[in-house]
């Protein structure tokens, strides 16, 4: 099993019940996760040795925190305490054809206003595989920008392998800062979740003008490959969004030259939609640090993602033998 | 922005949650609406100014009621507190092919047992736009029969357009009686709510028989027109019910002898479709009021339809900018 | 109405919420059942005299399930009380593609651990129409399974005609036990619940090799009639599992030579599956009693399973009437 | 064990949380009971065999109390089934120093319609010990001021002995229409309870003008007794009222001119207060059922009423096993 | 009936159940609420006319606020709505000898950044009767502190009465801080909530060194009473806290040098004490308003106040009639 | 701070809300817990490095055990996984004079079945301070007899301070076996929680026939004192039972021949009193493991035991600091 070190923001999400919207409810679900952190949980539940580094205020939110990461066996040692407050938001999750809607109120999070490295990076990264960080983080102020250059190159340094989900957030920053900064980032990056619309937007990949939906994703990723030959994986979803209830999700992966691409999932009722990605995500590093063939890894990754998706709260709560019995047995029949 | 006055019963409706019968729940949901008060909440949500006329009794469910209507910006200040008691009605939801079903406790309510015009009909009326009212207040006695002739031939002296919704509910009263009655409404009438089973069965037109549904609803329309050349809106709406949990709503309108259809909608899962009918008409006066084009009319009125079909209670909870987004985004996506 | 008697076990079952793991709920929906208590319960709403026999602790557990009996009318005088505990299991219920997963805790339940025939079998079947008993009761020790014959002979001599629902679950013997029990109990047998897969598994009918679906049914039920002439009504359903949330459900009995099948009921969404079976017996066992005729015997029973699976909980909650006037009204409208 | 009628109305009670005004709940918890209902649901608690008579309309309502009073092992055989409604109440429970506030919606119920003996009286009352009846039936119209007496002549006239609980309610009739009405009661009764102010109102009793608390009791029963030498034993409780949360409660009871006096309960926190009255009647009626001696009715009675006091609903929950161990235990210790 | 303006920061209250731990629970009750917005209810409950100025961020929590104070009739015309955030707070109620614990998230409010009077004050104060805001406003910003002053004085000069409630809070402002500014408000002030520890922390009275608790209160308010003769009405409360889950309560008021106290309240179980003082300072307007004698105003807020704590949330939900028939009754027995 | 291991059973618990009994409910709350994973929960609370050994089955609630235990922040990897079950019981908390009712069904579990120590004793015990285990766990079975033997013996030689908790359960085994086998045990222990009872029936000490109630405890420490001179502390729990929401605690402590008592705390409302002994030995252990003075040990596990009270679940929820700040503070106010 792998050793891996995840890190970003975790948040306090306030969810109304299904059909109650925000402006109404009496009562909201409340649910701690991040992009890096619900990654940390996939990859611990799956058997991995996980830190997951974050600044939370230290309060009983932040005890909360705590108590969340460690109840999946996710190690908080590097979880810092302080500062001035927990980014939260609110979601009020779609139905049918009515979309979700989200309010976001993590400005001014103890995590977000975090200036230099304050962690060990030394401890952090030591006999780590893989260090993976996300779009999200850079996003989050000037100082970060940097900072998560400096994280990277340490992790790198310290012979880790740096995955990075791209993750755009168009709230936090604009398609042109992103870009700057991403482009810095990916000369560094082994492991690479990016899609069409991060070609893109981000990468400088001109759209594809021909008519085949197969080569299309083959496209895009032999185009980043060209201008990143240092990222050995890339990979990403194709989601097909019936309505905020059913989607079809089909996981894609590249590497070597190859395109790899999973069995559709249809997804019908979504009961949870935030954390799909990061099922995914995590699901696709566990395959690449038990060095499974890419096919075996990108059904596992979207397997795992469409289980996500079938759960409440933004962690994936499924072993990895759960995982592969539901690719094996593949419906929805009773076993007893 | 509009004044407008709506007038009717108002009830608790107890519902049971989904999968639980009436006959082993230990616990009811409580909604207060009604057809004429949810045509209020919609209008006030879509900003304007709106007063619903009722009587509820003096106690705490009277309350209740009145803190219903101030939430979502109602005027109250024709609602008459007194009378023996507050109609209610159970509803045990549909679930996929097992239809819903009802007990009504609506007879001898405060509402129900008025007499005479107990409200000061000049100051009521006074200034207002739109006078909204429907067939199930001259269905609840023989009072309320001329009662709600009185009240329309009131509100027309004092300027206001009559807005009516057939509605028809068997219950309560015969095809006949309800046929009768009607048909001494509707010469008073602007904007009318009827669809083609209220066309055959009270206004009297000859059943179609054509082969072809595009011209059937047409027919209909122009047929009700010839009889009522002063109403100058007719619409209605075309629902295939798929189950209990899944409907396709389409809206159509007719004015100046033009036939307008909205795009339909798939609203699966349907999470409560009580009110679903309100809200329609909600938007089509919202349209008519805002002097908008008729197809926009009616695309915003079955849009928000489809919106009250994804949330618990009686009433649209959606602004106008709310209802105007889903029709320009019209998909089940997390906007983040 | 007929009189019935059924015995068996009854557990508690603890279900965790739609969307919630077993391994993370902070609590579980209590549910009494069992397949024959449930068919008992269906039988009781239908109007007929039903017994349960059974044995549960002497404690508050034990007092549960006589309640819960109680209050659908099914007479408990020979639910014994006593020995070490109620068996009882949990359900995670499945979410679109993902199944249902179950943990069972019933061994060693005070019905399991009977090792003679307690109850006074005299008084039990007297006056009985019908005794009717399941695969799952063998299956819980060897003193079960001479116990099953001693019992069902008893019914036999007392003049009760013998339903048996094979109802193989293999976390509880081996299809050689089964089979050899099976095979002991059938030639006593009138009424039985057999599908294709029972009779290649315990009956030793060769597998099908034809290319009709629709001959495929008739094939099965003739051969096992073949073998067990004395049985005169065979049933069982064909179901299509889209998913754990929406499955297609036909019904398909066999008496004197003639194949019925109802129409198909499309359950979408399912809300509980536990006990689909049960009252799909339920309803033939109803159909039988009532000398319906056979096309409307099937009709029934599988419009009442379709009915069951539409509500939390084991057993059907629907009386005669309801489940006749869904098979006349068949959709989803509101009735008001 | 002995055989018992009870006969009133049973309504639907609507009860909001601890805390949560009618106004403002979003949600109401159901519970079925009423006086007679309670009385009967104790009695068949302690193995007696108890019957109860009422009208209920013929809809899931009326299911719901045939599977509320069949859950307690209650004969509905007598439970007729047509009329307009359920009668209901909401009940806002007090907290401390506030009061509990009550709206009745109970006019009109099918019981309160009620003009003849629809039941059939000689099965009625055939092989009855105890009829057991209350004030508050003749208090629902003139019709049941007659009906009371023709069935409790019918009950003697059966053998049966009368049992009568004066529970007068202001809200149904003056004290002057009590008055008239219970002193044609009285002269069939066996059993009353009967307390101080009952004494003084409707029993022409003369206040007590002595200062002995002690001795205050026995003087109105005495009086009481000298009015109605037929009545075998009066019985009552003396409550004094901390607040609503907390309440002291003493069980009284007069025979062979002789009172006897229970021990005093404190009560803190009352869960539910309501249907601690008939707790207390079904622990007499039980306690000479069986003949107990007059000290032991009355302990008994009064720990049945506390313990109601602590449980939700309407109806006691506890055996005759269980409220003796509560007798002989007298604590709140952890029993393991 | 008067007219009252209040202004103050509104708030999204997160609450765990009793018994739960915010860093254990899984869900929060959401309640609105803020000192001023409490008072404005309150006086709404009694029949006045009240807005209450604020401002909100521009979303669903916006929208939430609004809809709050609206179900109480609050008018919300001056209600803003802008900004970045609504400010927050996780409350997790005391129980017993455990205190209650609070975690405040409402640094960088929509309300909190506001730096010049954003509020039409022309329109707010035309007509008003009293203008209440209290000293939490001025301690969230040096702009506040100013603002606070030009609020206080723009409605005095469109002639108001200033209703100034201390309430000081610790986490906001020190003790100098608060002093200074809170005797720049004083001079303008007319009636004034401030206690002992007020007296001496920010008024600069000298501690009481008599012994006798009577004389205490006196003596503080007749020195608060020298300094600023121009406030004719001071008024606080005494408690004594037995535990969280009970308190005594006693309402003190001083005015033209004479001193009035309420009887004393036992508070017991305490529901919610969050908003216990608001509703005391809105029982004391309410009868200023009035110009009910001056021992009526302090029985009648601290009766308002001790029934606040029976109810969840932070606003009282009892009318005058409400608050005066539980001062008349006084106990907590069923009203029936 | 010091390294502990705690070896016992865990269970799940199901307990339904107050007022509603087991056999009417239909849901449960669960809670996992057990007196030495309490010990452990507590001891990880407050900064102790504590692995807790058990075994579970290896299914989801086996891995319900373990994400409960590793939120709290305890090592779990001696806690196996396999055999039958999980153990569990039911708990129907005690309101009031109404005491608790439990029903346990924790026969046969994973546990309960191990016959020889399958833990690797050398690592489990390998630099450890103390290891806990109590009387329950050689209750279980004989195998268990030796077994904890066998255990205490490996412990005491890898250089462990044994701590023992008497904990008698009269369900589990008579006073005499419990007698014999814990005499055998105690020569091993160092820290010993028993009381007064635990004297008399176990180490054989004769009852005080004194009338000081201040003597009374510290002669039975002596006395147990003189038979067990290896036991260096001795500590227990004086109770008073108001009720069973209501109680008084004071803890005692005896060490070097000097007796310790803490303040009395009058816990009421009881939240939950399962786990109040395992908190307060945890409180004690926490005190010795810091070599805190006696009389701060006492006082700090007795306010820990009175806070735990004061939540849901089993184990305490609180850090050494708040269990401090809660002695210094000592009330129930609001902190702002």
């Amino acid at each position: 099993m792998g050793k891996v070190v995840t890190l970003g923001e975790i948040m306090l999400r306030f969810s109304t019940d299904s059909g109650i919207r925000i402006a109404q409810t009496e009562a909201f679900t409340a649910h701690y996760g991040g992009g890096e952190a619900n990654v940390a949980v996939s990859l611990a539940n799956y058997g991995h040795q996980v830190a997951f580094a974050s600044k939370v205020p230290d309060n009983a939110l932040g005890e909360a925190v705590r108590k969340h990461l460690n109840r999946y066996g996710v190690d908080t040692k590097h979880l810092l305490k302080g500062g001035p407050r927990l980014g939260s938001y609110y979601l009020e999750a779609g139905v049918g054809e009515r979309a979700a809607s989200v309010i976001y109120d993590r400005a001014g999070s103890s995590f977000a206003v975090v200036e230099t490295a304050e962690w060990n990076l030394e401890e952090l990264f030591s006999g780590c595989d893989i260090f993976h960080i996300s779009g999200i983080t850079p996003a989050l102020s000037a100082a970060w920008r940097d900072l998560t250059l400096v994280l990277i190159k340490a992790a790198k340094q310290a012979g880790c392998l740096i995955s990075f989900d791209v993750n755009y957030r168009g709230k936090l920053w604009s398609r042109e800062e992103a870009g700057k900064t991403i482009r810095t980032i990916l000369p560094y990056v082994d492991y690479c979740s990016a899609g069409k619309l991060d070609a893109q937007h981000f990468l400088e990949v001109t759209a594809y003008d021909g008519d085949s939906e197969e080569e299309e994703a083959s496209y895009y990723y032999r185009e980043m490959q060209k201008k990143y030959p240092n990222i050995s994986v890339f990979y990403s979803t194709k989601r097909k969004v019936h309505s905020a209830s059913a989607n079809e999700l089909i996981g894609t992966l590249w590497s070597d030259g190859h395109y790899y691409e999973s069995q559709c999932h249809l997804i019908d009722p979504i009961i949870d939609r935030v954390g799909g990605g990061d099922a995914f995500a995590g699901g696709v590093l566990h395959g690449l640090l038990n060095k499974a063939d890419h096919q075996k890894v990108i059904n596992f990754a979207t397997a795992a993602s469409a289980l996500k998706h079938t759960v409440h709260g933004d962690c994936n709560q499924f072993s990895q033998e759960e995982v592969e019995s539901f690719l094996a047995l593949g419906s929805g029949k009773i076993i007893r």
